[in-house]
């Protein structure tokens, strides 16, 4: 196996694979050192010709297209780095005119993770590629093949990261919110994550109501939720704590309901944030 | 029971009730008629007179105050409209000065679910009052005790919809993203249930880390989150979604690595949200 990229994350890559017994070579622009057990290469050219498998883990894309070598002959490019679907979808054409064969990859997890069933990587690229490869990729984490197209990984990627950041955000705001009153983080911490397994029950009709575009509530109607908003803006405001989250959230139900959605539920929002 | 309140929510708590055998008499300001099996009184002051238990959802807290007589020696009221911590303090105050005792709490579910297990209802106030009444409350949901301090049903509520909010917020904003490459809401929807269940998974550690105010970084720096949530931003405003959300998370990052978080882990952005 090759690894271009040696920090935190291409380091946890390279340490994975040595682990699982797979000979592995390493190359980072810098002079850090690879992993125990691994092989240093002294260029990214000696690095990639090692063996078939070429694993990128670097800073973006454009260092991506800059180490390969002009000639991918031969080679299965698997890149890890992050990046948008439309990067992935250019790579892939990128990696094809050199002559080697592309797989995308979003790893939805953190370096100390890398190796583990609790890593999910997703990867997008030719099926019979992926197929081809899926045992030795395994040693990475829980690999998950979500299609053909290869922006997917990254698109898949992009999405499940914005639901991440907008349930820790509003977790934090939320604790910030409760600590004002002297409750701690401990205290709060099981409603808190019940709530999400709430919210997660919530999804298969929202997925519904989107699919279909019929948004009428069965719920909570949207023109009856601004007050509520308001309320949940003005007791934030109160303790000190940043209320843009709320505000946002207002703004989005004050706007669905001036597009006519006074009489739907919540995924109603989904026009306005169409319209960006 | 006495319900004041007729509006979708005031009538379903009356319903639920009524439905478990509680002869209810009910109370609004319009001439909406209450539900089959419940008393209309003429009055407020009438409904009141009905029974030691009065259970108010109307619009907001001034409506409570105005509704409620000045004389309430001998009743329990159980305010269920939405409002802040204050606002709970200060009526659980204005009750007791009229010789009643006091009960707060907040309705985390729609009118439909009331009367059923899926209902959670928060309460606060004397612990010696709600266990007094609390199978008369079960009635209406499952009821949960939160504290002595009448705030608490309010300030829980506020913070567990806030994760709410934040969570579908996330969740249709990823929704319409991969809809922009042809991706139906249900095929995304159990990565998206997934992904919350990954997020609940996190909140232990974060909890410690905000409790303890340590926030080295053992997952992924701060400094090192800006690239990817500037990724983010861009993936976002490529396929014309709404960026607000992502914008946000982004400035957040940042303002925490500017004030030296560059090597902790995301909880450190809540020294950010407390400062408004």
């Amino acid at each position: 196996m090759t690894v271009l990229g040696l920090g935190l994350m291409g380091t946890a890559l390279a340490t994975a694979f040595q682990r699982a017994g797979h000979p592995t070579t390493v190359w980072t622009r810098s002079d850090r050192p690879g992993p125990e057990g691994t092989t240093r290469a002294r260029t990214a050219a000696e690095a990639v010709d090692a063996g078939p498998i070429v694993v990128a883990c670097v800073l973006d894309y454009r260092a991506v297209e800059q180490t390969l070598p002009a000639d991918l002959s031969g080679k299965v490019v698997v890149n890890l780095t992050t990046g948008t679907p439309d990067q992935a979808r250019e790579m892939a054409a990128e990696v094809g005119k050199r002559g080697g064969r592309y797989l995308d990859g979003g790893i939805m997890t953190t370096p100390p993770a890398v190796g583990t069933p609790a890593a999910t990587i997703l990867y997008s690229g030719p099926a019979d590629l992926y197929a081809e490869h899926e045992n030795v990729l395994q040693v990475l984490g829980a690999a998950t093949f979500v299609g053909e197209d290869p922006g997917f990984a990254a698109l898949f990627d992009t999405a499940l990261l914005t639901i991440m950041y907008a349930g820790l955000t509003g977790y934090l705001t939320a604790t910030a919110l409760v600590d004002r009153e002297g409750v701690p983080a401990k205290a709060f911490l099981p409603m808190a994550q019940g709530m999400l397994g709430t919210v997660a029950s919530f999804l298969p009709a929202m997925a519904d109501q989107v699919d279909s575009g019929d948004f009428t509530s069965r719920e909570a109607r949207l023109d009856m939720q601004i007050s509520a908003a308001d309320h949940l803006v003005h007791a934030t405001r109160d303790r000190g704590v940043d209320t843009t989250l709320l505000t946002y959230v207002k703004s989005l139900i004050e706007r669905a309901v001036a597009a006519g959605h006074g009489g739907s539920d919540y995924p109603a929002v989904i026009e306005v944030l169409r319209k960006g």
